[in-house]
């Protein structure tokens, strides 16, 4: 048998940017109490949601309008384009594309919760081109529906990934953040849990799922 | 057996942006008589490669930068925002989305050939949301390998779908524009054509399809 002749598909790695790749979490912090000094706010060790809304919530008794200003911190144009790269995460993804027979696709959700807030998007580009090059620019996946894309992992630090195709077309692995780090993982669609970029524990998460597929 | 119990996964239909829901042929030839009103033109008649450079070429001897005068057409801000619906389009995603059991995604490409250039994703969603509403910014998906989407059919003008997935991972329907009239099926990666929106032929192919899966 000639295995040069058939290649089986890729195994496809699917990343998620926001607080995966991005420093959505600590960035958030910085431009918040940088545009509101004198609002309360939420310390990274008080996150207990995927949604910053429902952390900030039960500061609306003191500081009526404290949700469209949260809201408006990652609506403003810049922010998403100058979120810092989480440490090791670059580095990682590079590795990963380099493996033999595997594929990495980023994937991200667009903001749509505000008609006319659309340049969230043009700023991932913008930081996927700047961070890690335009060849990785076709590497993006833009797309509320994640269950819609082909991949056999993701990782991501969304407790919960729903959409159209059910069950998960893919494992999910929960990539811990400020507001996941409390969950028990039944309490979300992951298999299993990836703390960080910087210990090599990703190296043998991946290498266990590619053996499972 | 109780089928309410148990739904399965709805028929996915993927619709691509460019030359199937948007007019951009048409609107491709107006803005760059526009902009150059002394260069060479190509007709729609004369349309022959899915890529406008590649129709181009030909007047690189009596204009040589008529290439980079070409691309900067589509690349100019306000291009991918401005293109008219194609006649029926937008009728037709509604009432295919209304269909029971049936989910309808948007599936585009961006830019990834100059760097810096990123808005035509952001105008992308912009049409969206100005012709179809809020709603269906969420059912856009972006990407450059469109075999990574979980689509039962993906009506795309473009006459080759290529990716990491193969064989393609769902059957392709050749939407005709002036670029690809000329086209044999078997110079495709498509099944079959749809020619309009207008003549009701896009309910008998959904129809077969959504039987036959
Ligand atoms: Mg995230
Ligand atoms: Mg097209």
């Amino acid at each position: 048998m000639s295995g040069a002749m058939r290649k089986s598909a890729p195994f496809r790695v699917l990343l998620d940017m926001d607080c995966v790749l991005a420093d959505f979490e600590g960035n958030y912090l910085k431009c918040f109490r940088e545009k509101f000094p004198n609002e309360p706010f939420v310390p990274l060790a008080d996150r207990r949601h995927f949604y910053i809304s429902d952390d900030y919530k039960k500061f609306e008794e003191q500081s009526p309008d404290i949700l469209s200003k949260a809201r408006s911190v990652y609506e403003t144009p810049g922010f998403f384009g100058s979120q810092p790269p989480i440490e090791g995460a670059l580095a990682a993804a590079k590795e990963i594309s380099g493996l033999t027979n595997v594929e990495v696709f980023l994937c991200t959700s667009p903001l749509t919760k505000t008609p006319g807030v659309h340049h969230d998007i043009m700023e991932k580009l913008e930081w996927t081109e700047k961070h890690l090059g335009m060849d990785w620019v076709k590497r993006v996946i833009i797309t509320k529906d994640k269950t819609m894309v082909h991949g056999n992992i993701l990782i991501d630090d969304r407790p919960k990934i729903k959409g159209v195709l059910k069950p998960l077309p893919f494992k999910h692995i929960l990539f811990t953040a400020s507001h996941n780090r409390h969950l028990d993982l039944r309490a979300t669609t992951a298999a299993e849990r990836l703390d960080n970029w910087t210990d090599g524990s990703w190296q043998t998460l991946v290498e266990k799922y590619m053996k499972l597929m």
